[in-house]
């Protein structure tokens, strides 16, 4: 008997017949004598449906009023889901954000967890039900006022009250079997890894990787809640994240000759970025930390920086950096507005970039890793325009028309490739 | 500067263009310096779209997931109209029943509103901003759970708001410019009602009148809250409910010569009773007691009784009443159960009656009411199958097929037939 978590998207649930088949799976497992409690997202496009109806409303909708908007649809998914299960003979009962007592801060839109409080869920798990809690909400403690979680809250509800029930095991359940060591949709012989560490998923899930969100992998790893991501449309097994890596469970005598060799978690691959090259700066100290601290100041997210050498004539040198590219506007506004101050020549952007990432662990000690990886990219004929590096990652951004080729190259050469098709079952959820 | 609470009915905000008509008449009433808290239903038909989707997962759902499931339209049309008032440039906020102190009992689906305690919403009019609240739901006092007030929902929440703000008026928006003589769908002629008092609205809305629920009017008169009840579309004064009778409101010399009259307030109908007749009852005492006993016992409410003479030769009776078509199963099959017991000889069960009422103040003191009302029925032809009176209240059954006859023809009897014609928008909310 164990106390799980189970969270389920909106492709899981986008409609009656599959709150139904959805149902049936938490029955069975209940009735196994495990206690259960079900995070759930608002029912397939219905978050799509009203965000549409507050744009017929108006252009820039308070965000308060926007959130209370947008947790109607878990409402109606969770009762519904809830009806459903109690409909097979099994207890359930549903709960708003503020009943579950997933407390925020007042962050309209983009909430972040300040405490969870569930005790109405403990209490109800107790009794022998199950328990359905809205995803993606919560409330401020102060003012009572509704919140959303924003990109990945519901996955972000599911680990932050298994961490607070103390859970045995968080059940994130979406439209692929696992994670994979590249997406699947783009790479058809890619593997499904069973095992993960949080850093290797935060890293991937930094990379472009959207099967977990950043916070919820950083939540997870913070209150060491092991997450197991599966499909909800299978029975199979999926890959656990969890702070013991692969080499480590696998157990001495199969790790043995393994030990030896990077351990490579996947490759990962974002076209989400652009790139700014403030061209012709002064080349005298302090000017990069000005540059960036202007960008940050605009609320931009920096992602990699490169300086070129200076060129001695001039004194000036070259910086590019990334960005998620819906932060392009804000950052070369920011950037335009102290050019005369910084005294550098001219700003291109450019959006036509894609970054690719390889994750795993202990690459930073094997130099064959970067030389292995710049070789496939190479006889792929693919031009490298920026390169990083970090313990357990090395990312390279290439024009975004050729990310898919290099995906596939890196992918390749890294002897990642299966031999079976991977498993794609359809939308995702949030 | 008054204080309004204001009710919008689900037809008045049934699409964003209505959102946006309704936002425009709040904005304009809060420019000219009155307090508003605006009570809202569901958008059009989004109560019905949830209770379908309910009934495609399960036959009986259980009626707290229910609640929480329907509360979800209210969230959608509250935040959608709070957007919209925002964006005409006055500030708006909205509530949910708990947010708003609306506290109910545990009766899920008929919850009835046992305290409101509305400190966010005097907070939030007192700071200027229009304070939206959704309408037909509140929350349990100490399990915090969602419930809904069944029907006349809205209409009570705005009521029970008006009472708990000390509102100066509870504005009621319908399809309609106000309470008729009669249902303007069935007699055109009908004209509106300036004035009505509690004790007047109560019996015809008892009496079959839709346009306001029962428990509303209660609710009113026991806090003594003004209701005006008028048109969302268009800009006329209405119907203003309150405990002052029409002819006091007049004033002494416009009253003087109608005060030798009694005060008709209008032809009320209602198609949705039945009829059951007990045939053969052993005419002894205590025995109709133990009938009505038994109904009671079954959920059923009784309208209407009438015994006849009992035959002398067979010492036994028929005794027939009325009650909700929708209780007519539970109470026949409760008599069937008592039948041995009581001794009665059959059951006769007849959904096919209509009931009419003439209603209007000192009618018991004028015998000339009910008479012209039987000559007016005589008239046109109509048999009477029933008849009850209570102080301000003539109710007659006739065959369902004749009571639109008997309506047309009581209104004209009674010289309520007005000039023009009345006008009717559209659908009504709940």
């Amino acid at each position: 008997m164990a106390l799980v978590v189970q969270k389920y998207g909106g492709s899981s649930v986008s409609d009656a017949e599959s709150i139904k088949r959805v149902a049936k799976r938490i029955a069975e497992y209940k009735r196994a004598g495990n206690d259960i409690v079900v995070v759930v997202s608002a029912m397939g496009d219905t978050t799509d449906e009203l965000i549409d109806l507050a744009r017929q409303i108006t252009p820039l909708p308070p965000s308060r009023e926007m959130d209370i908007l947008l947790t109607a649809g878990e409402r109606i998914s969770m009762s519904l889901l809830a009806m459903a299960i109690n409909n097979l003979g099994v207890k359930a009962k549903s709960f708003t954000g503020q009943q579950a007592g997933v407390i925020t801060d007042a962050v309209h839109g983009k909430a972040r967890i300040v405490d969870v409080v569930p005790s109405r869920i403990r209490e109800t798990i107790e009794k022998g039900s199950v328990a359905i809690v809205a995803g993606f909400q919560g409330v401020t403690l102060n003012t009572n006022d509704v919140t959303t979680l924003g990109r990945g809250g519901s996955d972000t509800t599911a680990v932050a009250l298994a961490a607070g029930l103390g859970a045995d095991v968080c059940e994130i359940y979406t439209d692929v079997d696992g994670i994979y060591t590249a997406d699947p949709r783009l790479v058809p012989s890619a593997r499904k890894v069973d095992r993960i560490t949080y850093e290797e998923m935060l890293e991937m899930a930094a990379s472009g990787a959207k099967i977990l969100a950043l916070r919820c992998v950083e939540y997870a790893r913070r209150y060491n809640v092991p997450i197991h991501v599966r499909s909800s449309f299978s029975g199979k097994e999926g890959t656990l994240v969890t702070n013991v890596p692969a080499i480590a469970a696998a157990g001495p005598n199969e790790g043995e000759e393994a030990m030896e060799d990077p351990i490579i978690s996947g490759v990962a691959h974002d076209r989400s970025e652009a790139k700014i090259t403030v061209v012709g700066v002064p080349d005298v100290p302090g000017t990069a930390a000005r540059i960036f601290e202007v960008v940050a100041s605009a609320g931009a997210n920096i992602d990699m920086i490169v300086q070129n050498v200076s060129v001695a004539a001039t004194g000036r040198t070259d910086i590019s950096f990334t960005l998620p590219e819906d932060d392009g506007p804000i950052a070369t506004t920011a950037l335009n507005g102290v050019r005369a101050e910084i005294g550098f020549d001219s700003l291109q952007y450019d959006d036509q970039i894609g970054k690719i990432s390889l994750v795993g662990a202990g690459m930073k000690s094997h130099p064959g890793v970067s030389a292995r990886l710049f070789g496939a990219l190479r006889d792929a004929g693919i031009n490298i325009e920026m390169i990083t590096t970090s313990e357990i990652r090395i990312s390279v951004v290439t024009r975004q028309d050729s990310l898919d080729d290099a995906v596939r190259a890196v992918h390749s050469a890294f002897g990642l490739d299966g031999e079976g098709e991977a498993v794609v079952y359809g939308g995702t959820g949030r």
